[in-house]
């Protein structure tokens, strides 16, 4: 039995506020649980060396806790930590994923993704806020003719499994974290196509059976998330989606 | 007349959250006008050097802009601005100055002041809103028993005031603030008392008499501020403040 | 047909040379094709704060390319990239999980991983070549007594596998890589159990089955890394390994 | 009674070297009491982005001590502290508030203020003593022809004044400065008229009329050292002087 | 007698492997000893500020250790430690004297000098072996038409020598220079003509007669090197020779 | 023919002002020709890790210019640079070599050369004048009882040496320096004993016989400089002076 009276394959409740901050060209606030991220989806008009002259666009990402969002004060950091490097890198290369960015064109989007209050799963948090962010700032840049085409070919949202007490449990907060044998981050498209895996043996590794059983979990509580995307974007989604996507 | 229909002594709509964060020893949320500022105290159980032996407490702050805080993205700072130290100098100044430290016992209090939104007078802002925070965090510390007296000798409010187009204006917007020739902060405790005084030409300097009117209309909008902080704290206030202050 | 002729689930050439450098605990040079990896663990009397007085070791490890490892040189990097940082993170979890911490009592071993040459899978070189190092080096603290019971659990290894042009393909090197829809990462302990699982969709996100074939292909791919491990340690492998792992 | 016999409105003796240093465009050592500080101004021919292409330069400060400035050895600042980026930053508004920019045209002046000793005051010695190597470093721009208007609107100087044991005192040394209550910087053009006003409660807050006692022996007594600038620049002043200052 | 039977003149066994990595533009690594470096060359196809335009080339040298190249850990440098920037300058200035650099073009070439493992004379290792390097380098880029005429002016080869309880040894192992009172490293071209000297006491003051016996056994010594490198590069070092030089 | 009308072996006018800084234990500002440095030396009661509990002391220099030194403004340093590191390394070296550092017990003595001035030679002249400001914190440390044995083993001197356009020169100044072929700096103590000798060629390598002529003239210009401190510090040089010395 779970802490807080949820089934093995039970979301904690989320809700996404869109526009929480007003000056980024797209932002949405993600309470989950008592997990809550800030995402905000700034333009900038430059890309990276690598991809310069290319014609195509780059989306990165940042993340960082605020001082509060712990229990026992988190220090700021000066650069940011190994953690926040790999967790920043993920959240970059997911919502690179679901674009066509030659159809940004030569710009590039920045995903900041700032913790308020952390209570497991803040990067599945920071995706799958982040994508609406994303969304939000290209309706927003195609309304004033920067992206002129729609550039987003699928959805996309992430979520935690883990295997705690041997047992395969979705989305687990930071205490069944913190007791998980196996703990996984899956980055999903719709249709239960798979984006990004992360998976991580906390004590003794794991088998291909127990693999499988938490992507089977993760990949249904993905649709959830994608319902609940669509329900917060509306007839924005359809306007930044490309249609042969 | 102002951009926004307020007469030359009016505050902005102000309003504080408290309690917006939950790990913390006591937080708030600020909203002042379109600034809004997250405020968290925590305790840490070292004090400075310069201090330590003396059985005395501190007090300090850490000031910081959410990237999405601005039109424009603002970026992460490695180290803190120029600017970002001297508010942060002044926030824990301000909030020191309204404690008494002997009373805390050997820790500090960190307040930490995190922008969301930035229009305008943000370190009064965070000092306001820090005050709120500070006084929740001391209630809590002395409900655990690790404060056993009451420390704090007076509220602290800070508020702006400058001059633009040759007029005396109370609480200048980002807008207002950009037009004014003379800006400048005060920190007050309640009776017309200052912590603090910051005043700066933007171009010719200033007179005696100017100051003095600057002086007179923050000395009156802090008094507002000091209800409000009343007003949310409620009992609170009375439990945490040092009776012979 | 891959260029240079392997079929698509042949290793390429793996070779590891005990000892390489004289001075550290263990070490090894791991030559895998053209990635050739220098791999050294140090004993550090020192453990984390979060683990001191546990009674518990640790085991972590630094990543890092030499200036003339790639075509056009690599710049010396101040702190960890993102990339460094996500990679050593990566190693230092998979030889903990190697390991019995407690076996260990409280000294740390680091693991320096150099890539003293990187044509693809550099991360995976570093690990397999990092516990023929660990295992040197827990010999040699064991004949000083340092270490009194034997921590090694079980062997582990990690290969990579990708999909290049629709096809599931072992061990990828850099210019497979590159052209790679889909780059997965497997650290194996022996008999197809899983320490870490990393996949990443480079373009369009991949199926169930994708990721199961990838999944297959490497678990056989790391039976011979294990073997290559038996063959350069002999004896050494026994002596560090608990009874009853 | 004051340890140095001085009166309560009475400056420290203040003397102003011209040109302590060769290869500045201006230098002044300026003697204030104990407290020495090494001001020089050069130009840089580029200007901050935020102001390029507007016709207009700017005036910067870095404020430093050397390590030989205090009692007990200063540290070197890898970067400037919180303080110094407090008083670097007065330094160069203050600077900036008697300077038509536009008649600079697109250069930067920099203003190193470098204390080689230590005894109270030294952001109002090196406000005083730059506005010497400013005037200088002016003239020898304007004799160059790189400057080609007369850019000084007014001369600037600063004194801090504080209230020790209850006394309202003129420019506290180091000493005084320990047990002020109150301390406070003007920074100040003649007339009376303020650049800039910093005022601090080290305990107590202050009132409206301690506040003004202070402004008003301040005012006095830079009176004195504007005379001290106008007898150290002799016919300078008049060169750099804009005529309808 | 030392320790490892060597006569007083007498140079360790030194040999040199061409082309060890195969990516940099040239590479060797250097056996001198116990001491092994990894000697890479790379072209940068830009040149610092002060010689932009002059049509002059650069040669610039990095040097580092390995954390597994001395008995108990090398920490990595975050920056260059005081020690290592010494070396490196050495290297760089000592290469830069043995070539005409207006021959280069606008080219850089970055020596990287790694140490693998390290007892005594790793900065005259690196020098040798760099030199091999950088006449590889020159070779190929010669080949590809980059450079157009053959820059190499005289080999240059270092070696040091010191006094060991009253006696002058030559090339000092690590064990001999922890003992030794005076220090010395020599950097020469062929004919005793010296690019470098630099001597240290580490006790007590030494004589004139003293620093020309070091200079006469380094000498000496480096003749030997002279000849291996001519060994090591065969028709390579007359192809890369000025014909004046 | 020099610029100055000196003679090849006539170092330019030097001398020192003891006392500069009065926080110091010892301070020294030497004005040689028109380079001029200030010299501080300061105790710590700290040594560095690696004689901890040996009973010894330790003797450290840190180097730094002004930002009004040069022509064209010297930015500060955040990190000391190469050079700067290397110059300090020699002075540190340089002054512990006059010393039996077992005689200062486990304090360490800083020596911070400021350079106020820079126009060739400041590495001599920090040496010079920092033997100065170390006997004189010497002396103030024996009289406080915290030194009880007289350390200082021999006066220690520095200056240059170069070969412009063919002819050997003593003490180069910023313009010969910039044209010498050789470059060399030599540290002495009294009798032409050497603690430190650092040459380089500039251009094409140096002959056995020109290292030689250098050393010559530097030797005789050292002479001057050690008659040069004894005036200045008269009988504390005594006082100071290990007596079997």
């Amino acid at each position: 039995m779970r802490e807080d009276k949820r089934k093995a394959n039970e979301l904690r409740t989320v809700e996404i506020v869109k526009g929480f901050q007003e000056y980024p060209e797209g932002s949405a606030l993600i309470n989950w649980g008592n997990t809550r991220v800030i995402c905000a989806a700034h333009m900038d008009d430059k890309v990276p060396p690598f991809i310069k002259g290319s014609g195509q666009g780059w989306i990165t990402a940042e993340y960082s806790m605020l001082p509060g969002a712990t229990q026992g004060r988190a220090r700021r950091e000066h650069t940011p930590s190994g953690r926040s490097s790999e967790i920043q890198r993920l959240i970059g290369r997911s919502l690179r994923a679901c674009c066509d960015l030659s159809s940004l064109g030569e710009i590039s989007i920045i995903i900041d993704c700032d913790v308020l209050q952390a209570d497991g799963g803040t990067r599945c948090a920071s995706i799958t806020g982040g994508f609406v962010a994303l969304a939000l700032a290209v309706k927003k840049l195609m309304s004033m003719g920067i992206i002129t085409r729609p550039p987003v070919l699928n959805q996309m949202a992430a979520v935690s499994a883990g295997i705690v007490m041997g047992e395969a449990l979705l989305d687990l907060d930071y205490d069944e974290d913190s007791r998980a044998g196996v703990d996984a981050n899956f980055v999903f498209a719709p249709g239960g196509l798979l984006a990004e895996i992360q998976g991580t043996a906390e004590g003794r590794p794991f088998s291909r059976e127990q693999l499988l059983s938490l992507l089977d979990l993760s990949s249904a509580g993905a649709e959830k998330l994608f319902e609940l995307q669509r329900n917060t974007l509306g007839e924005v989604l359809n306007e930044v989606t490309a249609r042969n996507a």
